[in-house]
């Protein structure tokens, strides 16, 4: 990793992992958003390269052969990837790659990145978790149900983050995620070269 | 160490650190400073339990017997050095308290503390700090090569320490000093009843 800064975000469903992306992204510079591959259908609303990059199983297996993702996983039979490419030149470039990943990708990412920034948000308490998903209206007390134990199972990894961002309330949790990469730019072990500058003073 | 959090602040004289902790804490909340003790005389202008507490050589000597100090350095023929009561009562009130010291009492610190937060302010460059110290216009010039040598010194530190602040402007080196504090907050280290609580969700 060169001069840039690779923050991951995780979080159980229903937490307002998107929205709270969005927002910080909106109020930040030099900010940008990895997509991810897959190989399941796009949905009517969704579009080649800004939800996701769309590839037919053969395609994804092809790129995990030549090691083109940074982490995949194979999920209800589809794959979901990071592209490595993207990521590793908007490093370079000195950008702030955001990836929006589940817990065992991220926990994958860290090994393959130490210096990357983990970030997990979480909701106001369990309740409101609950909440959420059942306001969305759109799943069925099963779905609801295998969603809260997946939540569940994704707070066990907690201790593995760096970071835990409370999302009570879209701005604050965007500005908290702010202050998060603001402070990680000031880190010393991000500064080397200017800090060999200074000792040479 | 509970749920406050212990904020070390150092770097070269003339990089401005007092006022960037004053402008720094007119911005917050629930910060407070450490103040110092010391067996040197008051300036005219120096107040007791503000600018410094005020001791005899023989008081200074006794709160070091009695352990009253997280670190104290002989300098000049004075004792300066740091009431433990305070920030410890204060960490527990789950206030963040801010300590500006030397480099050698910081790491001192951070043994005691190693949870404490690491904090190095920097000119933007070492011309900068030398002009900063010109145009003070109070030291001769035996002072100034005296007190770049010392800087100099206290950069060699600057590895041991989390963050590196830049000071080109009061009000840029405020908000990244509160960038820090907010960052730090949210650790992981430091949320774990919280942590303990989701997961048991």
């Amino acid at each position: 990793m060169k001069s840039g800064l690779l923050v991951v975000v995780s979080g159980p469903a229903g937490v307002g992992k998107g929205t709270v992306v969005r927002k910080m992204m909106e109020l930040s510079d030099n900010v940008v958003l990895s997509i991810s591959a897959t190989s399941r259908s796009p949905r009517p609303s969704e579009m080649e390269g800004e939800n996701y990059f769309f590839k037919t199983k053969e395609q994804f297996e092809e790129m995990i052969k030549n090691d083109q993702l940074i982490e995949w996983v194979d999920y209800c039979g589809n794959y979901y990837g990071t592209p490595r490419e993207f990521v590793c030149s908007e490093i370079e470039k000195g950008h702030i790659v955001i990836l929006e990943i589940e817990v065992e990708g991220a926990l994958h990412v860290r090994k393959l990145f130490p210096e990357c920034v983990l970030c997990f948000i979480v909701p106001p308490d369990g309740n409101e978790l609950e909440n959420r998903l059942r306001g969305r209206g759109t799943e069925n007390e099963e779905t609801i149900q295998k969603r809260l134990l997946r939540a569940r199972e994704e707070f066990q990894f907690l201790d593995q983050y760096d970071y835990m961002i409370l999302n009570d309330n879209i701005e604050s949790a965007a500005n908290r995620f702010i202050h998060i990469i603001e402070s990680e730019k000031m880190r010393i072990i991000r500064n080397k070269d200017l800090i060999q500058e200074f000792k040479n003073i």
